[in-house]
């Protein structure tokens, strides 16, 4: 029997029917592995985002290999992740003044790390918390999302001594996340991009002139493909503990890392034109794609199970549209022929990140429940 | 002060501080007053599609417009609303085989319409059903996402006489969803897909030659845009009931009409690029996009609130940029004025369906919580 038919029977026998997000354990603890040795060996923390699995359970599969420290996204994250026994958590989104309870509601219990980049919040947060926090300035080093421009000196130089004079705002350092190496074309282009991020953010460090300033980098890409860490002190990389389909794609991780994949039922089959449809849609992968080289739209690739993990990415087989919850798979003929109505198909999604958040529960490939955020 | 400043302020008194999504009920009364008279003037069955709203709430609204009948795209959906007192349900999904538990435990107890293309899932149907259904057979009028191709009168046929022979189904009729509208570029061209799927149905209706064969319709553009309903008995739209920027960018409804909204905080202001940062991300809002006149990507325009209805489309005020919890918004001079850190934000969604899913509850302009799926 076909691997891709073994991998329905062996869904079914999970009473899995529905669109369900699978792990496998085995690649997630070798994602974690990898990460937390490099840094190690680098001698940077290793401080990883949490915002991709948003999981207690799998938060904890971390601290086998020594991490203790973590990044959100959100306080709601932080929130979660402070029930479960995380004390040391930066929230790497700008400061949202208007959430000031839940800060307070954490900065009396756990070391929390704020960023921001702008003296409109350090000014407000100097009137309203009630408890110490360590503040991070955000650098945008070329991303252009949120950040102080790396080249404004002045207007950082000025952040700075403000959170200095500070007395509940204790300054951490400089922060960044080079989210333009999501637009590279090439391994060499990221490489070239967190090579310029380090220049800049020391250029920044040197220019502050601080006793202390620890410099906090953060992507898969840079993250993955970096063998030895210079330069910087603290890492936070997220997406790597499931990687995807856009960093294999990128030359990233290899479709041995992807250790996420959505289950879905075939409920179509339209021989005139190869196609299959899936239950499974826009609110079980989100909207992300690629584009391949015949010019479609990519949301997911199918996989099958080979000795309990997932296997390789079969690009005979492309979830090429999504509606709401319907997905339409082309298949060549060999799949055409292995998939029914009825069959449940395993899809490697395009972005874990947001595929995973639309769950509100993993299952792994040996049936066990993983509860999330 | 400025609309802006007023809304923002409004939605601060109703303690919203995090991305929220926030319905006018008035436009939504309006919405569904509008299509529920066209359908009676026509004499047409209405049986609105709850996939949008997906709330026992804003359902019984429609009560109040003499709606007894609903479609749903899943059978949890469905089973969500017929524990809601809806006892005549069509799920608009391609029968999941793999779920005849649910289908036999609805089956039962509520007059259960399901949709199917295939002599296989008839086939299985006919072993595993415990109780009568309705069957409709899907026809593909030219989308090509799900059902029997129009043209293919011969497997169209067949499927009638398998489902004519089966005991527990009782044939209802076809029925299509002539998703290639989204494809058009003008509302001429809607009006055109509208008429040939009419034509098509029809023709297949006439090739069938059943004593009873219903023809049912449902998209919101040809429903919006079409003044009265001939040659078919039922139409299923759905997103009409919140509408949205697609919507309005092809011309099928006007901003007033659009009735639902996202409010998020702003955290970060960038005037050397006047743009703003906001707390509100992918996850609140979905990646579907419209491409502007410039080109630029665009998940939503800025509104506000004029006499508690939601406003204008603000194109001066773009959300460009979404990544899993931050949007990038390109403003003017005037709105980069009015706006600032700490502000709350109104924000019209391009896919209202996509957007609504990802809350687990909604708000109104007045700040009442109202419960969803």
């Amino acid at each position: 029997m076909s691997h891709i038919k073994k991998t329905s029977q062996h869904l079914k026998s999970l009473d899995i029917f529905q669109p369900t997000i699978v792990l496998d354990s085995n690649k997630i603890l070798s994602n974690i592995e990898r990460m937390a040795s490099k840094a190690r060996s680098s001698g940077v923390e290793f401080r990883p985002h949490f915002k991709t699995h948003q999981s207690a359970e799998i938060g904890d599969w971390f601290r086998d290999f020594s991490v203790d420290k973590i990044t959100t996204s959100s306080l709601e994250m932080a929130l979660y992740f402070a029930e479960n026994d995380w004390d040391d958590i930066t929230v790497a989104f700008p400061v949202n003044i208007l959430e000031i309870d839940k800060i307070n509601m954490m900065a009396g219990d756990i070391k929390l790390n704020l960023m921001l980049d702008s003296v409109a919040v350090v000014t407000a947060l100097e009137k309203q918390l009630k408890y110490p926090v360590n503040v991070w300035i955000k650098i945008d080093v070329g991303y252009g999302r949120v950040g102080i421009p790396w080249n404004d000196g002045a207007a950082i130089k000025n952040l700075f001594e403000k959170i200095s004079r500070s007395h509940l705002m204790e300054f951490a350092g400089i922060l960044t996340h080079s989210g333009h190496v999501y637009q590279a074309t090439s391994t060499s282009e990221i490489l070239r991009i967190h090579t310029q991020t380090v220049q800049r953010m020391n250029h920044i460090k040197n220019a502050i002139g601080a006793d202390k300033c620890a410099i906090s980098i953060g992507d898969t890409p840079s993250c993955s493909l970096i063998e030895e860490f210079t330069g910087i002190d603290e890492i936070r990389p997220g997406n790597f503990v499931f990687y995807d389909l856009m960093q294999e794609n990128f030359g990233v991780c290899s479709a041995e890392d992807i250790a996420v994949a959505v289950a879905c039922p075939v409920v179509g089959k339209y021989p005139d034109r190869r196609e299959l449809a899936i239950y499974g849609g826009a609110i079980h992968f989100s909207k992300d794609y690629l584009i391949d080289h015949a010019g479609r739209k990519i949301y997911g690739y199918i996989t099958y199970l080979k000795d309990e993990r997932f296997g390789p990415v079969c690009k005979n087989g492309a979830l090429v549209a999504l509606s709401q919850e319907h997905g339409v798979i082309q298949v060549d003929d060999d799949l055409f022929d292995q998939i029914s109505i009825a069959s449940m198909v395993l899809i490697y999604p395009v972005h874990s990140c947001l595929t995973a958040n639309l769950y509100l529960e993993y299952r792994t490939i040996q049936g066990k429940t993983i509860t999330k955020l």
